[in-house]
């Protein structure tokens, strides 16, 4: 049906000799799964309290926002959660948007310019690679965690106004990121340092986040970034730190600005996760990696996703196919979507799993691993 | 708080200066004001099937997707609703995002390259700006609506994998692109016509879109994009065209893999509305709209907004509060968001008013546009 389509033919030949071709497969409702690749990490996203939230919020409001939020698009719904998110993780301020991509694409493209310089941590996720890119500003990408590195980047930005861009916990590898030191080397070069906390959010420092665990949540040179679709189970993305970035945002932000504002439902939805979110939730997820990272004989985690390296993709991919087999599922990891060329399961350390079903898992796993170890 | 806030203050006293200082204002559910100004087009958002759909996928399915569509964020409510999109629209597939913004990013940054050529529109929306931007293709924009200089420009391609963007109706001035004509152009130089029918979904072609109106919904060189959030009263876009392009997408498009699928309430949301989407529901727009401009003496709209222009912006502002004040909500452009300098008001010819809100808008409009031109 596409001129285009003997080319995308091509593309596609490239991808499936490759061994990199994708298909979407969907779930259904009441699937017999033991899901352990998604990313709702707490459980929430279930929870009755927050399904009822989302449903009340559709009846209640209709399905849509209706327009951008600086038009009629702003409910106070909306108003609610930013005003909650931001108490809980301790910032001043906090602004929602449709995706968490949407959030960095905004707090990057507001914050940095051609005449800018951006530092950029080499695992940052796609969303910030993207955002820095869409900035137009001189790009330096410095190898992962280097504190020294980002020193050395700062030191030669010669008056040129400067971000730097870090995850708090990554995603693949599940590490931490050395915050305070950055935010000390930000402070000391009046650069603004951008934590984009989708996997801290949550899961570490009682669920407030590995900045707030940092004693940063009031740093003046901290901007953090966060989503609402993981740990919070709904979708969505939002941006915290001063008012007056807040007020910049609005002002500027063009995927704030010329975007429908979140939908009632999840903004509904993650207003009452957030709600939910008790200290006991991120506690369970370290106790399960801590038991899982033993089992398996691998590395603990920082975050709520356990990393189990595989000897090639190949396996990777066997091994996730005998643990559906055995009715568990995890993610794979394999080149290009790795920082280091390491092929990996990725397994999610749910809290608000039964003991059972955990222990069910844990089994599952603890057997595939061996058998392709 | 922020050690940027000096520079923010700065950046909102020039705003403030220019008069083009903007705050969010929280709506609370039943306001008493009739609402002109949003993107709800034919009123579905609140439709009480519509509503209710959206709630029962929340409590189906929890308040989030829980994982990017190519892990486990693929339901089949995602799948229901792009065979039902691509049925509707007469194209052989669809693929939906979380914002219409993400399917404008994903559609032009899949389709081109830094060794590409992207001719476009003066009038395009943001998203498509940004994307093209994203893209890293050479950039060519040629003067709104005028296909001899996307044919000068198309014959400057020189073998460079070319697109063309274009909406189908512009969202400021509500006019209608050549469609046909820049098809034709576009087949004759092996380009694609990347169209976004975000204000033509549901408004134009007994709702189906003006790619479907001007017979293209089986064009080869036709890629169209759409938005789940106007006509269709909920959240999310979709990009609509060949299999073989939804399969590209799925593998290439970094805002579709790496973003959390759109949330099961808005999904089902869009799906009951398209379901209710009937003929008459546009017809309606459109007697709207030649009723109304009649009475305010402007002209027509090809689509649901209805562009009346100002002799200044403080006057649109002064008008635009004057209607508030009556208990009427319409938009206002005002420079830079307008494509030409003049101001104006921003009404949405709303199906599914009921006829007496309806007459009421009028009247307090036309006494307002009388008292000010």
């Amino acid at each position: 049906m596409s001129g285009w389509d003997p080319w995308f033919a091509e593309q596609r030949t490239a991808r499936e000799n490759a061994g990199l071709h994708r298909a979407l497969r969907p779930r259904g409702l009441g699937e017999d799964v033991l899901d352990l690749a998604n990313n709702d990490y707490l459980g929430l996203s279930g929870h009755p309290a927050v399904r009822q939230a989302a449903a009340e919020a559709a009846l209640a409001w209709g399905a849509g926002a209706g327009a951008s939020r600086l038009v009629t698009g702003t409910t106070t719904l909306h108003a609610d959660l930013e005003r909650e998110l931001a108490e809980f993780t301790g910032r001043e301020a906090a602004l929602t948007f449709s995706t968490g991509y949407h959030a960095n694409l905004s707090a990057v493209t507001v914050l940095a310019d051609k005449h800018s310089l951006i530092i950029s941590d080499a695992h940052v996720h796609a969303s910030l690679i993207d955002a820095a890119r869409l900035s137009r500003a001189a790009i330096e990408v410095v190898p992962h965690n280097d504190v020294a590195a980002v020193r050395a980047a700062l030191a030669k930005a010669g008056g040129r106004r400067t971000i730097v861009l870090t995850e708090s916990i990554f995603s693949v590898l599940g590490d931490a990121a050395p915050l305070t030191d950055l935010a000390e080397a930000c402070e000391e070069h009046d650069a603004l340092l951008v934590v984009d906390e989708a996997h801290g959010l949550g899961v570490v420092g009682e669920g407030r986040g590995l900045v707030h665990a940092c004693g940063l949540a009031r740093h003046p040179n901290v901007v953090m970034t966060a989503t609402l679709s993981k740990a919070l189970g709904a979708m969505g993305g939002a941006v915290l730190g001063s008012a007056a970035l807040v007020d910049h945002l609005v002002n500027h932000a063009r995927p704030f600005i010329f975007d429908t504002g979140l939908a009632p439902a999840p903004t509904a939805g993650a207003l009452a996760a957030l709600r939910l979110l008790r200290p006991e939730l991120p506690a369970q997820i370290h106790q399960r990696g801590r038991e899982l990272a033993g089992r398996l004989g691998v590395a603990r985690s920082a975050g709520a996703v356990l990393s189990v390296p595989m000897p090639s993709a190949r396996v990777a991919v066997e091994a996730q196919a005998m643990a559906l087999a055995d009715g568990v599922r995890v993610g794979c990891f394999r080149p290009p979507s790795v920082p280091d060329k390491v092929s990996r399961l990725r397994i999610t350390l749910h809290a608000g799993l039964d003991e059972e079903r955990w222990a069910r898992g844990v089994d599952v796993l603890e057997t595939v691993v061996g058998k392709v170890s």
